[in-house]
């Protein structure tokens, strides 16, 4: 619940915490972020941190953030200490742990500035965004493929042009996506909502045949104060080298500019 | 000097460190890494922090670091602290400070791992490497055009198929470049070697007539133990907006295999 007594988001929902002591944040892993492992989604775990961060800093708009995943949480209380490393007049870094029984299951190192006051910043025209029909005009994934069950698929609407071949059962080995992708709830892209979206979507690998993959680590650079409600990724794996791969994310807006980049490490299980 | 009484390679020797306690580094930063800024170089500040790691590390190989730059360090006397986050079976992953006149300067984060242990991963077929001409069929870039004098300049060897734009006053616009690039006391590149190229060539935006660059974080994942005497470096930044701009490096050995990806922001100044 909101302070007006709204109901808020579930993604507001699944990270809120209480600040327990200075630094100190206690949450709740929810199950409704489950990948189909029956882990929490690594994008939800980040945004979790993010939040908690957040309630300590003097400025308010992610810029970095990089995590490194020890092992999955488990649904239930969980710990979050946060800790300023550096309080500068541009950019304040923090780093947080999450913990679950005395065992650290996470940790983050997040920067966080003011977007408004940077954006007097050198300009230089960017590469378009990728260029797929407007969401009205896509295919809704869920809709037109039903694929395993896992509470994350019900947490986003995805718009894709046509039906990726792994779904098909036709592997394309093309480990790229590109695609439209909100919350469900029609809840507001903001830099929390990125966090979560660049880790949305299930492995690129899968158009290889590799369906399981662990993220080792994350990072996720915010380019701008977002606001759309579709976001437009494109996901694209280009090395697959003993056994790890790199996942590249970018996000884009409605407008065609750049929201967030990401890249992960991670290991195919 | 090493254990035999050879003298040691300049990287070697700019980050040897005192393990005065147990987690606890002394270096001495060298001011024969500075940049044209008058400061360290930032890969070379990473390879301070990763070879204080790798001697805390059961496990050998850094499979990725993330670091975050708070302020410029200083030549002379730093201590790094290094503490483990987690020493897990297949990764250990640690962070590290390095602190001058009790300031943090950088934060760090690096995993390591065994790389050996690793090659029975899954492989799968990568993109090719750049195709340039080979390093013996490549212009010497600091031979052919004169450049503005920084210690940095000479720790490094750099061939190019033809001078940049930028360097011969014509800047193209195109915010990229592909290169041979090794340590110019012919090292063999390792990942520590590596960690240092990333960061070892000028800003791209250079073509954009942007030449002084700022890092907020760098991340580096090291896909492969080198083993290469020249590496095929690609650069390239696609999105300046707000001041900031990515730059994202990749490393190849002779054999057109990849070593390392990166990714920094960095502040346009």
């Amino acid at each position: 619940m909101d302070p007006e007594g709204q109901r808020t988001s579930e993604l507001d929902e699944a990270v809120a915490s209480t600040r327990v002591a200075e630094g100190v944040h206690a949450v709740t892993v929810s199950e409704d972020w489950n990948t189909p492992n029956g882990t929490p989604n690594g994008g939800y775990v980040l945004a979790l941190v993010l939040h908690a961060v957040a309630q300590e800093s003097p400025l308010h708009d992610p810029l970095t953030v990089s995590i490194t995943y020890f092992r999955p949480p488990v649904a239930g209380e969980a710990r979050i200490d946060v800790t300023a490393l550096r309080i500068g007049r541009r950019v304040a870094t923090f780093e947080a742990v999450l913990t679950q029984a005395d065992q650290p299951v996470v940790h983050a190192v997040a920067s966080l500035h003011d977007a408004e006051a940077a954006t007097g910043g050198l300009q230089h025209p960017s590469p378009a965004a990728p260029s797929i029909a407007a969401p009205d005009d896509c295919l809704d994934l869920m809709a037109a493929v039903p694929i395993e069950d896992a509470p994350i698929i019900g947490r986003f609407l995805y718009r894709h042009e046509s039906v990726p071949g792994w779904m098909t059962g036709e592997p394309t080995g093309d480990m790229s996506a590109t695609f439209w992708v909100r919350p469900q709830d029609g809840r507001p892209i903001d830099a929390l909502a990125a966090a979560v979206l660049v880790d949305a979507y299930p492995p690129v690998t899968t158009e290889i045949e590799q369906i399981r993959s662990a993220t080792v680590q994350l990072t996720v650079h915010f380019r701008r104060r977002p606001a759309t409600e579709w976001a437009l990724a494109h996901v694209v794996t280009r090395h697959v080298i003993d056994g790890y791969h790199e996942e590249d994310v970018e996000l884009w807006d409605e407008q065609g500019r750049l929201i967030a980049q990401s890249r992960q490490l991670a290991l195919l299980t």
